[in-house]
């Protein structure tokens, strides 16, 4: 069984995920996965089977042990916030709820200019004071044992869900706004820029250590929309946070993920993260030629290739370190959060190869 | 309105879409779209009121009506046989039903090695009668106007839809295969390689003058495996049409198009195919110059642009065609496929655009 690793136990803090981060050469490359909180795991599904998915959200010591249970379980370099992306959206006004087996759902979708005139950026400590009441319960649970990652949706990420009020496969009535109001469309990309912007702040400020900012649907525009419509507005976000006291008192790496990253990443490279994720359909040595020596990389094994027996697997994950190469500046990840039908004991499978290949290299 | 644009009526035979698929120097690009017959017509929407989907790919008459009616609208330079990519999957035992605003489904998904072992390449001719049957009525009514271009999903595209039952946003059942039982996986490809070799030599012998491959949903690869699963077979579709009888006697240029082509360009250029279709999350410039001087390329405005005004709208075609080049062997297409919320009235602004672009070019 997948008993707790020995290499969870750490008599001193375990920093190898912030060095990466900054690109200070490290002993072996942290590893922590996207998602690593969640459905596939059954200490997860018990809590579940108590509360729902926002009442996790919204209760801090419910988030709290489930953000914690990965690590006990695999001992991974760094902790996530337990949260969703899409939590702002309900202090703009724009509601949510999680549909079983249908997803997110935004009952006042925005499609136009008088939607766009009626948002405002919330305060995120009054609005959502549990998200840093959960930071602050799990640092104090950690005690330093690994950094913990706050994070929050890339502006166009969070205008894909505000327009299309849920998912899509070709968004049209985002494009639709992008390219029949492209003026509502920026006013639209400017709230919630400065709503991520404070809400990531307000995240540093209570103690998260590193923030993640999930563009998962910028992949699907083209590289001048992408320019236009996400990148601007990502690097909106990091300048904001980076000119900010909670910054100046927390110098927190800036992690920046775009889905479908590949046709995007000399742009990328400007956004001005610390470190840029990368998803499975490029080759790390690729990306990172592209990318350039001024940030670091994290990723990308497809998450399905935990639906591998354990040699191939183990072959899959010394594939990825191999293309990463040895230069400072890699943390292992998934190139996508882990998929909820993933056999737990592969997972074990993969932190122990990122352990051993690198451990042998 | 868009009336009938005075360059649809030809008195020579147009055959500027076939003579760019060789390369050949035009005196301007061809101009067609994926889908361009569908639901954004009312006129399409006419005989859907009478038809079911499926009722219209199996009557010969009808798909013929659907598929001349952009070309009497626009005067586009290509006719596309009206049909489904998953129309093989019917006669192959895994059944096909089109299901309102749900999509495709197949009742009989097949997700393990006794349900491929069951499965066997079906006749075309016995089997799919009534798609030649089309393609000859439609090349009579065409009587030489402009090219008919047939075409097929390919293996692993089919492949997404025969494991998963369905659309999918994660893939996991296909996925599930293709690392749970790799052996399994190589053997479903194979079938649906032979499957649909031996569906367009049919289309070849009933007289299609092009044929076109959709990859719709190869993007979700990592490269190694967008290599292993799905250009291997591709090549293998073509190598098997290039040493038919049928494309003996009918050299019909072939196009293979990777919705989220970026990643793998350099790969793609190695598949034989004569033309390769590019979506629109990569600028043609950069496309042309990681797939060499070898093929043709297709494409690439973001169906969505179609949203925009005709000025912004014009200015984006003048944008691909910049982008496109000088070189022989461009045809303007869209990146995907039109879709069905397209006011007609933009596809005729875009169609004029080529027009007037090249010709001041």
């Amino acid at each position: 069984m997948t008993a707790q690793s020995s290499e969870a136990s750490f008599d001193s803090p375990n920093d190898l995920f912030l060095r990466a981060c900054r690109r200070e050469p490290v002993p072996r490359p942290p590893v922590w996965m996207m998602r690593q909180a969640g459905r596939y795991l059954p200490e997860y599904q018990a809590v579940r089977s108590r509360a729902a998915f926002l009442d996790i959200c919204k209760t801090p010591e419910l988030a709290c042990e489930v953000t914690l249970q990965p690590l006990d379980r695999f001992g991974f370099d760094a902790a996530i916030l337990f949260s969703d992306i899409l939590i702002p959206l309900q202090p703009m006004g724009l509601g949510l709820e999680f549909v079983e087996s249908v997803g997110p759902q935004i009952p006042n979708p925005v499609r136009d200019r008088a939607g766009v005139r009626r948002l405002a950026a919330p305060d995120p400590e009054s609005s959502m004071g549990f998200v840093m009441d959960a930071i602050r319960e799990i640092r104090r649970a950690l005690a330093g044992r690994v950094p913990l990652i706050g994070f929050g949706g890339a502006p166009f990420t969070m205008a894909t869900y505000a327009v299309e009020g849920g998912g899509s496969k070709t968004y049209p009535h985002t494009k639709g706004l992008l390219f029949g109001d492209p003026e509502a469309a920026h006013a639209l990309l400017t709230t919630l820029a400065d709503t991520t912007a404070a809400y990531l702040e307000a995240q540093i400020r209570a103690g998260a250590q590193a923030i993640q900012m999930f563009d998962s649907w910028a992949g699907i525009l083209a590289p001048r929309d992408f320019r236009e419509f996400a990148l601007a507005y990502a690097r909106r976000v990091i300048e904001s946070i980076k000119s900010s006291s909670a910054y100046r008192d927390n110098p927190a790496p800036l992690i920046y993920f775009v889905n479908g990253c590949a046709p995007y990443l000399e742009d990328i490279a400007t956004a001005g993260a610390d470190v840029v994720g990368v998803d499975w359909r490029i080759d790390l040595d690729e990306a990172r030629r592209r990318l350039g020596d001024g940030v670091a990389v994290q990723g990308n094994l497809d998450p399905t290739c935990l639906f591998l027996e354990p040699e191939p697997l183990r072959e899959r994950v010394a594939e990825v370190l191999d293309k990463a190469g040895s230069a400072p500046g890699h943390i292992f990840n998934l190139g996508h959060g882990v998929l909820p039908m993933t056999n737990p004991e592969r997972v074990d499978v993969m932190v122990r190869a990122v352990r051993e290949q690198s451990a042998r290299s």
